[in-house]
């Protein structure tokens, strides 16, 4: 058997070689004759990982030492809570961009924390659509908005300028394309998407950013006490910030974010052209928003669903059942997925027409 | 070369076994011809992991339906913060017995949440004791307490019974010994010693202890959310908690924890005779309170101990540094480590005797 083509929405596929290194790790790791899963965090051999992937993060995305890179537990979600905790003032208010369910939670979090205020939101059109020109406060202490809605397959083309602290969850798009990092205060992305399995979450921020909320902070929720520790305050998740590092490499090693960013363009001009030209399909999202990550497609003849799942799972696909949200379909082309398995999909929407249409 | 005997603190050592499996599932995961690293949380084939792994776990507690375990990020560190937020009741308080770093950082996170009461603590004697025959106080919330202490060595041999809810941080010596998990309203480990690999911490609690703090709770601090959630209310840390259910199955398979206790006190025997027996060193805590996962010694004539790090390296042992708050060495026996490796660790301090004494 083949291994299948892999359009996981999340966690999602990662690169041939990671996989086998990961592996190897998992019996001997850096010549150590141990697994990398039964040694100290603190060895030597660990926290050059620790140090290279900071070191690897910063450098992909130009930033300099203003800033801080951090690996930490529990997911994008507990980010939802600690950026607000971090840095929302006890008096201020957060401006928060309402693009989805992720977008959501992250403004419900906030709201426990203090005062937040929704200055645009997609929720109208089931968030098919990313809102712009709208106003940002000035006096809010930061703007916190979603690069990618993996859900609905929308995608900010154009981040905006903003006057005061930008904020961004990057989970569902990070390092797939050139950023300018330094336009943001705060970027974060769980890991397991483009940057490797689930687990663990980056989290870079601007160190000058923090420190002035007046709150008394939990010491696991303050990016200052992670920081001082060098990302290891307690003891981090040790696996999936290696084969992190491993996937970042990876990136690196091929041309970085410049080249990703033309063959992720490539899979989506391909996926999105077939989606538009087959008579049997529509995108589900405004044309201009379509995220280049994920593509969610339905078909005009809903009956014939169970013939089109049916090809697809011949043709070797597997994880492209849209989200219970939307239906239907969504492939995701994150950074590991070979052009060619966007093509089987892409050849396999075709034959679907010609038997169907 | 041949495996080192792995005497780590923790992270720490793991069955042979379990490694293999979880190298395995790097590349093919169940059968599903793709890597356990990169596919859905919510795949049926990972929702029986999380699922059989909560049940062993009730299993080998021999504890029911009133009881849910859940898998979360963050490390014991963030139950430090998590167990006051969910069972300090506003104008309640908790009381905690300080039995070393690791119940200071408990107490110093459950004091930012409210009333927190220290009634007893070894900390006069570098916590080289177990506190005792202390009362505990009727109109306190809970108490907090630590099994075992990895720094120092020292183990509770008989927990205090408690008029109140009892909650453990078992991070250490977690399944090492038989103990009535009935008598806990919550328990706590970071997986990564008895367990699994870094990057999962485990809480089993009482139900019908949860939602009663008049505190407005962060979705990600809340137990009764992630019950809610099935321990997916977020993507958990898939990896971890695979290799940990491999682990506890593993012990389970070869006889459960009366077995592993047989073995463990074996191991914990013929190391403090040799301690006590060699002229050249000595334990460091009070001998009632020793504990059967980490043995603290020191030599008595610190003079020679390069001459002993030279002899423990030459035995392909690893791992044996006694942490900085107490110097000298500390051998970690944690379930996975065979009495064979304690035996060579044995017969190297009698070398040492033997050449330098």
């Amino acid at each position: 058997m083949t291994k299948p083509h892999n359009f996981s929405a999340g966690p999602g596929i990662l690169p041939e070689e990671v996989l086998k290194q990961a592996s190897q790790a998992c019996i001997n790791f850096d010549n150590m004759n141990l697994s990398l899963l039964e040694i100290s965090h603190r060895s030597k051999n660990y926290e050059a990982v620790i140090e290279e992937s900071q070191s690897i993060i910063k450098e992909l995305f130009e930033v300099g030492n203003d800033y801080e890179v951090l690996y930490l537990g529990g997911g994008a979600s507990l980010q939802f809570a600690m950026v607000p905790y971090n840095l929302l003032r006890e008096n201020g208010t957060a401006a928060y961009v309402n693009t989805g369910v992720w977008a959501s939670k992250a403004i419900k979090e906030a709201k426990i924390i203090g005062n937040t205020n929704v200055i645009a939101s997609s929720e109208d059109k089931n968030f098919n659509y990313i809102p712009k020109g709208y106003a940002i406060p000035t006096n809010a202490d930061y703007l916190h908005i979603t690069s990618n809605n993996t859900i609905y397959g929308t995608q900010l083309k154009q981040f905006p300028k903003s006057p005061i602290p930008l904020v961004c969850d990057m989970s569902s798009d990070i390092f797939s394309r050139k950023i300018n990092a330094n336009d943001f205060t705060l970027i974060y992305a769980g890991a397991q998407k483009n940057m490797g399995p689930a687990g663990s979450t980056m989290v870079m921020v601007k160190k000058d950013a923090l420190g002035k909320t007046g709150r008394k902070l939990l010491s696991m929720l303050d990016y200052q006490v992670h920081i001082k520790g060098g990302s290891m305050y307690n003891t981090p998740p040790v696996f999936p910030i290696y084969v992190t590092l491993l996937t970042l490499k990876w990136l690196k090693q091929n041309g970085g974010v410049a080249w990703i960013e033309k063959i992720n363009q490539q899979k989506a001009d391909l996926l999105y052209n077939e989606i538009d030209r087959n008579s049997l399909f529509f995108g589900t999202t405004t044309v201009e928003d379509r995220s280049n990550m994920n593509a969610c497609f339905l078909t005009n003849k809903p009956e014939l669903e169970p013939e089109f799942d049916k090809l697809w799972k011949e043709a070797n696909i597997s994880g492209i059942r849209g989200h219970r949200d939307v239906g239907g379909y969504r492939a995701s082309m994150y950074n590991a997925l070979p052009l060619a398995s966007v093509q089987v999909l892409v050849d396999t929407m075709k034959e679907f027409e010609k038997k169907f249409a």
